[in-house]
């Protein structure tokens, strides 16, 4: 299962009651995060899930509200103990801004591993199954998707009737070959076929692009910006290179998502719930985000193993 | 009179329904901000006197709880429309530091005036008169101290008496020399003795310093760390170089001021209220400081004109 919370829901700066949007995973006990903007800390500090196992953070751009917030993160997290490495992945140029925004928190007691794209990637943290997707903003963004993989089902029966000790299945459930007696079994004589994994999208701060639905193509959960809920605000949005409520849910429909997000608002979309119509007509699961938004997707028939 | 509002009343980082430590001040519509930790801008849009006219900053060292909110404070500034020059003041090293900590906001729309101080200094910013004085902390650490000036009385009787036309008065309590049909008249000639201005000191992160009394002597508003409240603390406070509710009331009393404001709160001391008996048993005029508790300090007989 994958734990998700959306941290906030805002854009620009932070507000009253309205963190800066950010995307916090949470598996077997580890954490990803996206964006961390001035604020990040305090939500995840009320959301309580805590800071120390946080093993990659990821950027979509250096605008500040996306950002500021990394110092006193990292202060945070190395004040929780942890002394592992930590991996954070952005746009080019990454490098040069975590060096500048770290200037008042040199002494941190882990490592950073700084990767920086050029291009779409994928990347592999412990089980976080990362891809990246270039975007089209005033400034070089990424979307992100975040995939857990699920082990095929193994088959008992097939298992059983070739005879391999049960105290070999384990390893042949992880992709080992084992040996017994003289024989030698692999995992293709006893797993099924693979099994579909929980897929979550995230992505702001963009106009439309081409790519985006085969991107977030079949995801549990698709987190997006809507920075205005009128669609009168088109010119604004194609001006500062954002997207509205139902150019966010169209993106959903054609990627076939199973449930849409908004987040990234406007200080001055006061009241998103007035616009939400904008998006359920195009896209009826979508929801409004707000700050610790959050839920738990399971992999399918989990419950029965 | 002058209005002041402690925004936030916490140390090392940010916590639900406690930002960090900071303090703003308004005289004639124009505002000084003293710190500026991750936060301080939502506090002080809670607040809601506004940004555009925030005049200085003072920082007084560059832990990061105290300065990691200047990138976002800027560009809220900037999108107030502000396009004066404003003024930061800190201790030596605050030009790299402001570098690097704007390294995601290039794009002010107004000056930054960066001045760096190597010992204790007097600045003059608009009608806030500033002094700074070397503190003892883990690293170059400064308290500063706001003094609002004021006018001596004008003395009307002479004036009269002398024959000064009504509309030169005004010049001449200003400062300034007129000359009216031949004769020359100095503000010595109507204005009375010196009055009493309106003075604030603010004072954190540090040991107790001994220069620290006569520096805050007869403030009317003394804001002063306390990190914590328990004496029995007092290794820990000496160690990461801090003071305890008790050390801040020992200096309110030496220095005769009128009223002390405890803050910057470990995150550890989640009831200041139960120490309050430590700094209020050596100086009564101590109150516990939270965010957005805020005064408005009036001239002496400033109704009566």
């Amino acid at each position: 299962m994958l734990d998700i919370a959306l941290l906030g829901c805002g854009g620009m700066m932070p507000m009253p009651g309205r963190f800066l949007t950010s995307l916090f995973l949470r598996h077997n006990g580890r954490f990803a995060l996206i964006d961390c903007g001035e604020g990040t800390q305090v939500s995840l500090r009320i959301l309580g899930w805590g800071f120390k196992n946080i093993d990659v953070i990821m950027f979509t751009h250096f605008h500040a509200d996306h950002i500021t917030g990394l110092p006193g993160l990292l202060l945070t997290i190395g004040n929780s103990g942890r002394d592992e490495p930590l991996v954070l992945i952005g746009p080019k140029g990454l490098g040069v801004v975590v060096s500048g925004l770290t200037v008042v928190s040199r002494e941190i007691p882990f490592e950073l591993k700084i990767i920086e794209m050029e291009e779409a990637t994928e990347f592999s943290i412990g089980d976080f199954m990362i891809k990246s997707l270039p975007l089209e903003h005033r400034t070089k963004c990424y979307a992100y998707s975040v995939t857990i993989n699920r082990l095929a089902k193994f088959d008992l029966e097939a298992a059983a009737k070739l005879g391999v000790p049960k105290q070999m299945w384990s390893y042949l459930q992880r992709g080992e070959e084992v040996s017994h007696e003289g024989r030698t079994y692999t995992p293709d004589m006893v797993m099924g076929q693979a099994r579909k994994g929980i897929k979550v999208a995230y992505c702001t701060d963009t106009r439309p692009v081409k790519s985006l639905p085969d991107f977030v193509r079949d995801a549990d959960l698709f987190v997006c910006e809507g920075i205005y809920g009128d669609n009168d605000k088109i010119d604004k949005a194609r001006e500062y290179k954002h997207m509205l409520f139902s150019e966010a849910a169209r993106i959903a429909k054609e990627g076939e998502v199973n449930e849409l997000w908004l987040t990234h608002y406007s200080p001055s979309l006061t009241k998103p719930e007035e616009f939400l119509y904008n998006a359920t007509d195009i896209f009826s699961k979508t929801f409004l985000g707000f700050d610790r938004k959050n839920t738990t997707i399971k992999f399918e028939q989990e419950d029965i193993l």
